[in-house]
């Protein structure tokens, strides 16, 4: 396997010609590329490089407007609304940043309620920033129907992503960012890709029966939710505040039959901002107690921190990011399947 | 087995009275009392009479004041605390409420931290009236550290129950609670007293080796958290929501060796309400929404709701709370305790 080496730099302006060219606006390729380049270099396989196929087939499909132009509403002093209008999560939510951030400062809390978007990227990527800036923060999206609830053969529920980050005393913020599935629908692809079977207990096939077969899961099938009721419970509750509270689409409800190669769901996104400020500190500053947690965890036995991996991996492609030539190649291939 | 039948009114007059009996005051017996025989009413072997007991036992250790003042400060339009001054959580909360649903009016969302506080109650007693006046509501709590973050052979977490409640469109609001231990601490108990084994997985002896015999996770064991390292992560969020925002103390360093018999951590609890009135509804009104999801999950097979089996026991109470006659005598027996 031939290796390449790559920037940051270079790697976030190549997605974003290749999206450019496939009808998205500046800002929105932008966001797109920005967020994908980044999880390459924190060594996401399911949602680095692997879903720009998506993102152009999905942009073909005429299913999602890559030039879809946001509006931001202020509804209450700690409640934002944006209307993607049928636009990415991602520009509309960078379109309502500082506004929440602005909301939270001065409310002690804001909420953040994005309807009519599509996300297909890595959620940790949305709410790291704002824990750089000192706050905590909660994000959660709903997806396509791929999670079947406990005793169901119909799925009900998408794959619906829960992400946390809070800023630690020493070095980066405390992030956690975890499909409710027993697994995310990426890495089952992956897995289906790469002709590796998935655990027990991850999904069952179109009949509703066990499997460990990641084809059947994604031609027919369905997910489990992680940890059996009580994860349920979280994906139900991801719905809710995604799809119920923002306006948005149950992911039951996502229909895009009509644009064959749409990859990218139609939902919503919610995110809640807390500023840890206003919060009571007898005992020491919040970032302060998030480090003796974290290194009360760490002296608990061989335990491994969320997001550990993934920090080590950005540590890593500090001098570059590395890159299979294949796939690579495969990237640079996408740029031109617009005159196809 | 004899069995008698209780009214809700004589069964929380009954338990008011040995909370008095016990140095409680009336505003906190009344508290203690109501969510101790709600819960005994909605069939909750953990958290119902079976903990009349330990409050007793924690009153007279000295280790929480039943008669505490809580102390309630606006901070910020949307930030609500509350310095319990180590009494329980549950007047604490009572005190705040009113503040924290206006402020939720008014700003689309807010927050409640509670700290220097003890919670031995259900949870979603505690939120189910938000979602009754049509609010959506999410509380955590942490506890003492019983569970071992995976890899790990010293208890860091709480049992860290979560809960949610959204008002339906038809009925009594969707509300889970949930402990993020695989079991809840008080099932473990109620298992321990019954002489049962629990399941495999639910948690490690004092070796950090795993068991099955609750006594053995009771003495010196742990147990883990739900759905392995997902459910790892939540418990860990609810830590940083609970102790470090509010200002109380982390599970693990909760210390209670001077006082024999306490059995309530002091810690803390986090409330967060939204108001939906303030979402987007191009679809349908909120409640209207969750209706749909409820009746999209209800359809999807050989499903159960969380918190159904609640609402049976709760229907099936209204001719009468059916108490164990043996037990109700042991709950007698409690208030004169007093003299020992």
């Amino acid at each position: 396997m031939t290796e390449l080496s790559i920037s940051l730099d270079v790697l976030t302006a190549t997605l974003r010609d290749i999206l450019v060219a496939h009808g998205c606006s500046d800002t929105v390729a932008n966001a797109l590329a920005t967020n994908c380049a980044s999880a390459t270099r924190d060594g996401s396989k399911s949602h680095g490089l692997f879903r720009m196929a998506g993102y152009v087939s999905t942009l073909r499909s005429g299913w999602v407007d890559g030039r879809a132009e946001p509006v931001v509403e202020d509804v209450a002093p700690g409640f934002v609304r944006v209307d993607a209008r049928n636009g990415f999560t991602l520009p509309a939510h960078a379109a309502a940043r500082s506004l929440l951030e602005e909301k939270a400062r001065q409310n002690g809390i804001a909420i953040l309620a994005i309807r009519d978007s599509h996300h297909l990227g890595a959620l940790y990527l949305d709410i790291e920033p704002y824990a750089q800036a000192g706050f905590v923060a909660l994000s959660v999206i709903n997806s396509m129907a791929v999670v079947v609830h406990p005793g169901g053969n119909k799925p009900v529920y998408g794959t619906n992503p829960v992400a946390f980050a809070a800023p630690r005393g020493e070095g980066a913020p405390l992030v956690f960012d975890m499909a409710t599935s027993t697994m995310a629908h990426g890495d089952v692809r992956v897995a289906a890709r790469e002709g590796r079977s998935v655990p027990e207990g991850v999904g069952v096939d179109a009949k509703g029966s066990p499997t460990t077969d990641p084809s059947a899961i994604l031609e027919g099938g369905a997910l489990l939710a992680f940890g059996g009721h009580k994860g349920t419970a979280i994906a139900l509750m991801v719905e809710l505040l995604c799809a119920a509270l923002v306006g948005g689409q149950f992911s039951f409800e996502v229909d895009w039959s009509a644009h064959p190669g749409a990859q990218t769901p139609r939902t919503g996104q919610t995110v809640i901002l807390i500023d840890p400020t206003r919060a009571s500190t007898p005992l020491a500053p919040f970032a302060d107690r998030v480090e003796l947690l974290v290194q009360s965890i760490l002296g608990s036995g061989d335990v491994r921190l969320p997001g550990e991996k993934r920090l080590a991996c950005r540590r890593a492609a500090e001098a570059g990011i590395v890159v299979d030539a294949a796939q690579w190649q495969s990237i640079l291939d996408l740029k031109d399947r617009t005159s196809a």
